[in-house]
């Protein structure tokens, strides 16, 4: 007999309604009976994953992907696990919305003392830890859920960060009514003296712009912009380029496009085709350390027009509630009125790296991957030599390039990948993870097995914390790691699973091998052997800023 | 050259005089400066973890041998990572020092926006996260770093529970001087007018009891008062037992012990031993839902005593500011004077299962499990069937035996002895955990591979998150996880390290392969294959409590 209409149904329709078909986690028994809804929904399947951390990465890396996603924990031993990766949803922009089952509302008001609680019989201590890293969170009550639901997700849609709710075990199965009207977004609505005041201000400086630069980023992504970018920089050619977090909002092919903006660590041309103009837009930028080897960037607010997610400047001065799709809007149309006659910006250089067949370093490494990357690909770089290094790719169109520069938490991208694949099954995915770094998360390995799922990962093999060694310490024991056998991994941590591992040490083998699964069914595992302290150039000048810094 | 004497090496050195000879954690750009001072100290052995939850419960594993641990993280990725860990030392009295590296104050000054943060300048989120969780924190400078580094670790010595520093990067390369004094461990003193009347009142009661039972559980553990308790059965036959979380206060072997009491699901003999006394003296006991089957234990305050860490109880009457130590000093020295004459309890039946060669069940898993424990051991047993069935074992004298049933974190106990083993190199550690639990912390075992540590694992395989599917949901997918090739799991999480592994389905094959690892030099690794949904008895009767309550 099917149970009534009831909350558990309205929140899984509100996800559906958000854009997701999926919902991961770990189950713990006061998330049971809302977890029994979800089995039983037509709309949402459930994805169990080794762990409530692991899980919290792979809804992460979902959002990239589908544009927002669920995590389900249970109360104080789930949560509390999951916090690091709600936290860097949180700094980057990325709406995870995290529900947490809870214990039932008759225990709560007892304050009795139950598993998983610090014994004390209070039940608000972990939605309190909560509250930094999310936008909006509620208690749900019978009273108030659906309100509390719907209010949650319109900000977090509208901030892009993650949201928290408590659902009691009793508060899932009370009655509920279907939702009705859609999600409010509460986008702004811009005041249209502020609006016309920007337009003018812009359109002075642009007027008069000799040479104008594009530099957006991850922002531009999270507000679903990209299309409106790309749109920008083919009615109007102008030299435009992305720091790291923004990485593949454009085809990195096409005339005009210079690379990956890093101050001072820039690589060839890219540093003068941004920071000389004399005017640059920044779009959805956030200029912090490692993007820009330790605040080395110079793009002075004077010779700046910067949009953000609710406002924009133009010079000094800040025109506040105006949406960012408006202000890109406006610019586009002002670029492609005025900028034109700044003429066609220069074609890069062609990529034409040939390596001899040669033991593999940091830089034939990335050398040998470059032709292997094609449109559509979901690749994740962990943060260390495999963020910094993959910076120097030349991406082609329609590439999902997910990292985590700002949060920075290693061994994020193995789950991550397990989220992205999920949303994306026909996409091809590629993980680069350091080794140090895959031993986080190595167990949503099995996940991926599990559910069949075939990416392409490369484990870059230097015996350490790499990253860390080129920081401080290098011969320090502390940068040293546990040995393992990668190539041995799928096969324990999957019993059906199908998986082919092969370890490369030379150009040519790891050529070789990038061919044969450029379409392979299974997953691939490559653990590719690299010097212990060889660092990609990029990856070198901000850990010498960082060191600096740490030092002072 | 050696460096000048500082914060770094104040705070190593006060680590030694709390207990600790080890320091756990994960490195990270913003703990690095202080790590350095680790590896030359001659006191303290830095211990790298494979991830930082598995860090913390490394280092609660640790303090529950060694009475006090410390656990390294960096800021914001580090620490949050290890919450989870440290909530659950809070929970169930565990002084861990959870020391956190961040960012140099002059960069927290400004506000910069670095990587490891919110992106928003803000470097205090984190630290207020903590705060529920610790029972002390500190924001270390330059001149308050050895003033509040003695304040916190009092204060956690006091409260057995976790502390919190956070350690500027700059601020550990300070000078300072070594400390001249011991840490005070503020105990109160009892006033003597309160003493005189908490002994007077329990005097009067026992004076007149016919039958006094004694329960005792962990707050005894982490008070350090197991020999005074051990002493007081001793000196005075009387019937006693503990709760699981107590379970290894005694000897369980000798006269008097009854067993693990657990309300109305207590095993046979040990309800009627402790509730159908008159008076019953709880000892260190707090009395949760999974340890009483659902708050079904009977022991009015009216016929109670209770010893707490600072206060006690006859009757309906606290006595605050009462030392523990000094409460069970009254009171054993009462029940020796007064309860000699009620006469030797009975002694338990002897061991004398015997098992024809039969397939796996949870009963003669245990039955076969029992003549391998010996004095000296120990044993983790991870929440769910490990736990609760491991309840029923008769452990022999001076045995640790850990176990988490109030936080009730799974996955907890693999990690937490790769910190147990390393705390007691020469103790024998013997874990039984889940096959779902194991998959959470799996990459702690390449630790315990790489530091050469042989302890017997035991990964009862009932293809599932069994806990849950006892209290909700046994057919649901949610209850399944990926499924392993356990027997290749030690091999695949290291290259160097030594270990045997076995599937056992029969108890024959179960006790013959115990006998071969009892003094093994090597990592043992036993797969026990298990029938899907047998639970022992105890877990039975908790999980239909706890599902009726999620059910209320």
């Amino acid at each position: 007999m099917r149970t009534p209409y009831c909350v558990a149904d309205y929140l899984l329709e509100r996800l559906k309604h958000c854009g997701a078909e999926h919902l991961f986690g770990v189950p713990g028994d006061y998330n049971l009976q809302f977890l029994d809804h979800v089995i039983d929904s037509p709309d949402i399947r459930w994805v169990g994953c080794a762990n409530e951390l692991n899980a919290a990465y792979a809804a992460d890396g979902y959002a990239r992907c589908k544009g927002f996603s669920a995590l389900l924990t249970t109360f104080g031993v789930g949560e509390l696990s999951a916090m690091n990766g709600i936290a860097g949803s949180f700094a980057e922009y990325v709406p995870v919305l995290h529900i947490v089952g809870a214990p039932g509302s008759a225990a709560q008001q007892k304050g009795e003392l139950l598993h998983h609680t610090l014994g004390d019989g209070e039940f608000r201590h972990f939605y309190r830890m909560s509250e930094p890293v999310t936008v909006a969170q509620a208690i749900l009550t019978e009273q108030n859920a659906c309100y509390e639901i719907d209010r949650v997700l319109s900000i977090m849609l509208r901030e892009r960060r993650p949201g928290y709710l408590m659902l009691p075990a009793d508060v899932a199965k009370k009655p509920a009514t279907p939702p009705v009207n859609a999600l409010t977004e509460r986008t702004s609505h811009a005041d249209s003296t502020c609006l016309k005041a920007f337009r003018d201000a812009a359109e002075s400086r642009l007027a008069s712009s000799k040479r104008t630069a594009l530099l957006a980023d991850f922002l531009v992504l999270r507000y679903g912009l990209k299309d409106q970018l790309q749109k920008w920089v083919k009615e109007t050619p102008m030299a435009h380029a992305t720091m790291l977090m923004g990485k593949g909002i454009f085809d990195e092919r096409q005339p005009g496009f210079y690379g990956t903006y890093s101050g001072s660590a820039s690589g060839e041309g890219v540093k003068e085709a941004i920071e000389e103009a004399d005017m640059i837009i920044c779009v959805g930028t956030r200029f912090t350390d490692t993007l820009t080897a330790g605040f080395t960037h110079h793009l002075p607010a004077a010779k700046t027009i910067e949009i953000q997610p609710h406002a924009a400047r133009v010079g000094e001065r800040w025109f506040t509630g105006i949406p960012m799709a408006k202000a890109v809007e406006i610019l586009s149309a002002l670029c492609k009125q005025h900028i034109t006659r700044q003429g066609t910006p220069a074609r890069q250089a062609p990529l034409t790296h040939r390596h001899q067949d040669e033991t593999l370093t940091q830089e034939n490494f990335w050398h040998t991957l470059q032709p292997f990357i094609r449109p559509g690909d979901v690749i994740l770089a962990d943060q260390g030599t495999s963020a910094f290094g993959a910076a120097a790719l030349r991406l082609p169109t329609d590439v999902n390039f997910i990292v985590q520069p700002l949060w920075g938490s290693i061994g994020y991208t193995l789950a991550a990948a397990f989220g992205a694949q999920t949303a994306c099954p026909d996409r091809r995915v590629i993980v680069l993870t350091g080794d140090g770094a895959a031993q986080l998360t190595i167990q949503e390995m099995g996940s991926m097995l599990r559910d069949q799922q075939h990416p392409v990962i490369l484990v870059l093999n230097n015996e350490g914390y790499t990253v860390e060694r080129a920081i401080h310490g290098p011969k320090q024991r502390y940068n040293d790691i546990a040995l393992w056998n990668w190539t041995q991994i799928p096969q324990a941590l999957s019993q059906n699973g199908q998986a082919e591992c092969w370890r490369v040490s030379e150009t040519g083998q790891l050529a070789e091998i990038l061919e044969k699964v450029a379409h392979s069914e299974k997953l691939s595992l490559i653990e590719v052997m690299l010097p212990k302290e060889d660092i990609p150039p990029l990856l070198s000048a901000i850990t010498q800023a960082l060191e600096a810094r740490n030092n002072a």
